[in-house]
């Protein structure tokens, strides 16, 4: 594996699940690959999990870690090819990658959308500039449109829950499981990105029925969802349902608003009864009873923080991967 | 020990001072007991002395630590249950603290008073919901009400000025040394934890007769101060010290205001005369002239560079206690 | 080697190039002096390239590096003698320097100039004062007046460049190369530290012709030109030039301002027609098309990506010098 940007960097996605699998079940087991090797890790915007993940995730492979909050630490990039620079940009990423590419062996970066310009935030200009420039291996912690780590990391979740659970519908060869992703109500524009990756995953992993949720104006790209079943009906989506992942997301064709705050869509235990005992899981942080009641997040069927905790799994799966071709 | 977060979960202060100076003349005897472990040191607010001697006892330890600056960071935590989370907060305690929980071995954690309603401040709130649900031994690196890393400190730094000086009254085994904990003035308004927390392990220990003095108004909690001597004569609590410890707190009971500026409180050596040539303690960072004159900093009575750099040789202690149980 | 402050901190420029240069071929081959030894990064301001190299060449040496972003992590120091603390600032350097000296072997330190008085800026009081009260090694990673490192990395690369080209000019011995540092455009009002530094090491270095040209109001400190050919012909300067080094600063006779903005300063390939085929130099971050142009950028000719991955074997070489004596 060369970048780790999007779904489509992956050749296997099973093996990737269970090599991630078998990290959990042995932190260490690979304490050399990253030994005298150091990953970046360049945030444009903060974060919690994603940055103690990562840096957790290759510690265990022997790796040095650096990273580097952009937003604090002073330095506002330029991304357009021809830029004079004579405005509030410092240094061009023309300029700043290849030397990030000098310093590490891997080079990790978290961009976040403007979600006033769908067209540019959909170039992924951010993030490809730096896999232009770079020269090393670049891993997404997150972009415009896609958070690949998060998805791969819900993908584990899902495996690891059928692979410990005796419920019945996983046992049914002749019946593949119901993977239902539900928009939720939320109070800030948030971007798509979660949304479209857990899309773009589980339609790419292919063995499961995929309902995806959402109020009128709130579809997502096609580019993401293509292969799922779209429907409005919230209560039919999720009839049957083995897993449920709630998200909010602000609207993708009149881009970056917000259309619904009907807390109708909130999940709650009442409408979990529609399901198949179905797992409850979202990528937190989690606004508590507004995207999903107390009574899901304090029960029994929330995954959240074992979807959480393997967060740091899926990153040294994939460091892993990109470590293996570094001489 | 499981928590450390007041005198309460120490079973012998001395032993732990003992260890503590034992890790002082042999900084890295203790390589193992860390090894492929991790803390997390979560910082509600900065800090200088606290973070550095922090990471560098974990990392005297063979232990791998990882700071997380929560205010520049991004990340409001909410601490209220049943919380409708439609305000700015953008993570429950609830869902942030097991995943820490699952990231780490030890979590590290400073939290600050809000000074304005002290029921909530001395509830412990913050500390005790990370407790609650991180799953995982917790440290304080000061709370809302305490600070018990900076007392244990200071009672390393008194007994091993006791072990070393030949001072007279340390060697009459029919009289106590006296400590002073003397309020200084201030521009801002400061919590009560150093002060409360001095107090607590000051009681605890036992072994001085405990002075402590301060203006009208600035009496602190009983919970605290029981045990010592309390006066508003500054010069007469002063007399036969053998350590005068100044800091500033904002009032206690009528909560979190500054009612007195006199400069007539700030220690001089004029007032040092009085003493039994006491040695003078601060946490740092100290005003200068406004709590402590110069004099008294930049002379031979003044303990606060040793106390601060006794600061690691605690926080290794407490770590190697922590850890003992773990497996 | 004690401190690393200026060029006056080092005995033979050329040994340490070499250091410098042997370390870029094997960069782990000193993995001991470090071992068990600690250095803090202390950043009075924010910084990419000097904070990334600085770190990675402690750890290629096996060093524990702690950085600590001063701005951030919340903490106004305080640098005059006998001030009353009574304003904004909360700690004095003469007890914050004196910790720090406890908790580490060497401090490395980036300040910044006022830019409104230069008679405290150009006395260097803060990185002086950090000098005579932490009591271990100090290394600047810029002060208001210098950056050393940077310019032993520029002297590390001109090396460079000279042993591995063919360029028939550095191969005459009856010639000396010609290095022209030139003035350049800005939008901001930024320091001289850059072009003194480079002035400084390169009058020391003693093995260049060396021009520095700029425009009316623009002459630098004697105390740092003093050797160099100093002219406002930019044409004329660039004559034969083997390397120009590129750089903004503002005023230093009347002190910080900005009196030149003429976009005729520019380097252009149409003005590097006049050179010996010269390569361009930067110390980055560069205003593209405002310092430099796209076109010299991103050519042949553009040493700026070398340079600063260069940071980091100046930065080794450095920290080996001063851990050498260390017991």
């Amino acid at each position: 594996m060369r970048n780790f940007i999007s779904v489509h960097d992956v050749t296997n996605i099973d093996a990737l699940v269970q090599k991630a699998l078998a990290y959990k079940t042995d932190p260490l087991k690979d304490k050399n690959p990253g030994v005298n090797k150091r990953i970046g890790c360049l945030f444009l915007n903060p974060s919690m999990r994603t940055r103690l993940s990562t840096q957790i995730a290759a510690q265990n492979l022997g790796m040095e870690t650096i990273i580097f909050n952009v937003g604090n630490e002073g330095w506002a990039l330029e991304f357009e090819d021809e830029a004079i620079m004579s405005g509030t940009t410092v240094e061009h990423v023309k300029d700043a990658a290849p030397i990030l590419g000098k310093y590490f062996d891997i080079l990790a970066i978290r961009t976040f959308p403007s979600l006033n310009n769908r067209e540019d935030d959909y170039s992924e200009l951010f993030i490809k500039q730096f896999i232009k420039y770079a020269g090393i291996p670049v891993v997404s912690l997150e972009s415009a449109t896609l958070h690949p780590l998060q998805s791969l990391t819900d993908i584990v979740t899902i495996t690891e829950e059928i692979q410990k659970s005796n419920h019945d519908s996983y046992r049914n060869e002749n019946k593949k499981i119901k993977i239902v992703l539900s928009w939720a109500p939320h109070v800030k524009v948030l971007p798509q990105c979660v949304a479209n990756s857990f899309a773009q995953w589980v339609n790419a992993w292919g063995q499961a029925e995929f309902v995806i949720t959402y109020p009128e104006d709130y579809e997502l790209s096609k580019e993401f969802t293509n292969g799922a079943t779209l429907t409005h009906d919230q209560d039919e989506a999720l009839k049957g349902a083995d897993f449920v992942y709630v998200k909010n997301w602000s609207t993708y064709t009149d881009y970056g608003k917000i259309y619904c705050n009907d807390p109708g869509w909130m999940l709650t235990n009442d409408k979990l009864k529609l399901t198949n005992n179905a797992k409850v899981m979202h990528c937190l942080p989690v606004r508590r009873n507004v995207e999903l009641s107390d009574e899901i997040l304090d029960g029994p069927d929330s995954l959240v923080t074992e979807e959480a905790s393997n967060r740091v799994w899926a990153a040294q799966a994939v460091l892993a991967e990109i470590l293996a071709p570094i001489p």
